[in-house]
């Protein structure tokens, strides 16, 4: 019964809570005897934090996940071996199987390329390749197990292209990229205490209430119960992570927890065939996205630290600044400026002699744009708040709002 | 069909060894700057070698094993498409697909083990801990799939036993012993200029002779396929890698070197179910640790570092030693070091004082008891040498003389 097998589930992912809770303190010294740390420089004392702790919290979802293999195929009666023959009955769910080993390959070589990533610091090409490589195993598994590759169509669509389309190859280029952008959005809304575990934890939220939903209307209830497994122990382990990560950090996560988080997401939206509504609960990274672009694309000048300034007298932390002259930009850069000054989507600081200084163009330093100068544990809890308001915004287009763009499917 | 998976598979595998002969010497700057360096001790000017190179070679391995996953399932007539439904016969070779993926689950959990170790300089206890860790997807991916634990007995036994035991939790310890065993029995022989890569490369080779006996045998079809599939990306990278390590150094392997390829062989022995004969491939290693068990496990004093003494004047390498009273140890420890100087496999020099100073128990310094002083190139090619014959007697044993032991499966 799939019930047991969640219920087992959450009891692993328990344990794995209290084991992670033990560990994280424990393995201070160690981590700052490899040279694994960074300092945080939004304190007046800029402590030593020992960095990269997601390959903890990685290894004890892998051997979570490890003891739960089994779990789903004994309490599945269609799995049940033949007591005669002693072989696996037709109804045996090889898919399922196969599915589940595959997410876990491409999940643990993520985290093991996110660590190679901290320890070897990897130039920025390399942040796209990773993450492709990692998603390999899932795309052929994919294809060795269904080579489907069409996708429904929106009823406005429907009279040009059919109820669906087959995309072929492009379809597999998506789940390569939903890969990539997974792992790379977290990774760069950070920096400051909280963050990056903060959003994962709304995320895995978002995606649970979602998957339990979807079980509740009786929706594809497999592939729910699948996204289920994955996100309560990424759940417990993170939330370990965040007691120690959360305002006044006392461990940094590292790109390690980034793509350990991402590519974790962009599985369970893959093989869960969810990936449309994943993208709605990324909402704050994709905006953060396109806002970075002028800068992450060098048509306005990025210096290598885009993290807000803190101001050690109020505590608080201020906005961080570019500065360029019109004339240094290409036309599409000039452009961009522009628009972003006309929507007032940025500080504008005009010298005399032409110089131009504007925020980082970051979600972060936009906060900070709207409300002023805030406290850094205030910043971490308004771009909480915003991945919380996406949530609501995302369920509300998935359910009320979908049903006039896609017909029911039953 | 078959020899075409081979084909490819040996494509990948020569394009993956150009692969690796270009980056290596390229990454030098980037493993030195991330603190990942080591003294080459047995050298005049004590030069820096980057250490950890297995972490490209493991990432290069994956790769490459990633792009081959649907290759035999491509050209197996049996795994075909169903043209017209689009899925997949009942024929389709299931237990192999998810084999191939577990393997590799195990294989790339290993390499970011080993790779944690290099960095985070783990204690001796998570040695035993992380090959059991690596090995538990396969484990349960056995557990699911097979769950047969029955061994064949040998002919004298069989009047006991029958021909056939189920020896049931047992079989689990052993595999997961197995794989233990495999990765710390090459980082324990291991130290002198080559030697990690050399004697991988000749267990690697042994176990492709065998399975290609074995295939123009025509036994076990599948089983010695599937160790083909690993051993060709393991061989070619392998070589690449040997290329820049063998004497002088110019690269170090690293943990992350002997636990992959510890585990690759424990993957195929296990799959392939030639356990047996891989354990005879294994002779040397297996002798290593026996000869080591008093410093292992402290009956013996035994130093942070039992590396041969380097020489400079002749450029040699010398033994190095141990040194303690008979009346500090106790008695199991009496016992062993009488035993080991009756049967002369020790040097032995007894002082005035009562101090008695011997070897320290490796087979390294065993090979400079014997031969005495030699160089370092030379030390490793007579390991090399004993690895090459304990092959053949490895053969030997499984061909002509284990049709005394068991009756001829047909
Ligand atoms: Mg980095
Ligand atoms: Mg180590």
């Amino acid at each position: 019964m799939s019930t047991i097998a969640i219920a087992v589930n959450a009891a692993i992912s328990a344990g794995a809570y209290l084991m992670t809770v033990r560990m994280i303190p424990r393995l201070r010294d160690m981590f700052i005897k490899a040279n694994l740390f960074g300092r945080d420089l939004c304190k007046k004392d800029k402590p030593q934090v020992p960095e990269s702790y997601g390959v903890i919290i990685g290894c004890v979802f892998l051997i979570s996940m490890f003891l739960f293999i089994p779990i789903p195929f004994t309490f599945d009666e269609n799995a049940a071996t033949d007591a005669v023959t002693g072989g696996k009955p037709l109804t045996f769910p090889h898919d399922k199987f196969v599915e589940l080993i595959a997410a876990l390959l491409s999940i643990c070589c993520m985290i093991f390329l996110g660590f190679a990533d901290d320890v070897l610091d990897l130039r920025w090409r390399h942040k796209l390749l990773l993450p492709t490589i990692a998603t390999l195993p899932l795309l052929m598994v994919y294809y060795v197990n269904y080579n489907s590759t069409t996708v429904m169509m929106p009823n406005f669509a429907r009279a040009l292209f059919g109820t669906s389309v087959n995309i072929g190859i492009f379809y597999y280029v998506f789940m390569g990229s939903l890969a990539v952008f997974c792992t790379n959005a977290i990774n760069i809304l950070a920096g400051i205490n909280g963050l990056e575990v903060g959003q994962s934890l709304i995320i895995a939220g978002s995606v649970l209430l979602f998957n339990f939903i979807e079980l509740s209307l009786g929706h594809q209830v497999e592939s729910h119960q699948f996204s289920i497994h994955f996100m309560l122990p990424f759940l417990a382990t993170s939330l370990a992570l965040w007691k120690f990560n959360r305002y006044p950090s006392q461990v940094f996560v590292g790109d390690t927890y980034c793509y350990f988080a991402g590519m974790t997401f962009a599985v369970v939206g893959i093989l869960g065939h969810f990936s449309k509504t994943l993208l709605l609960f990324f909402l704050p990274q994709i905006l953060n996205f396109l806002y970075s672009t002028p800068q992450l694309f060098h048509f306005v000048p990025c210096p290598r630290h885009r993290l807000p300034k803190y101001d050690q007298k109020s505590d608080l932390l201020h906005i961080s600044t570019t500065e360029f002259r019109l004339d240094e930009l290409n036309s599409l850069g000039r452009l961009m400026v522009k628009v972003l000054r006309t929507l007032r989507l940025v500080s504008w600081q005009e010298h005399a002699d032409g110089r131009i200084v504007t925020n980082n163009l970051t979600l972060i330093n936009f906060v900070l744009v709207i409300f002023g100068p805030v406290h850094e544990r205030v910043a971490t809890q308004m771009l909480m708040g915003f991945q919380v308001l996406s949530t609501l915004l995302a369920l509300f287009i998935r359910y009320p709002l979908a049903n006039y763009f896609y017909a029911r499917e039953t």
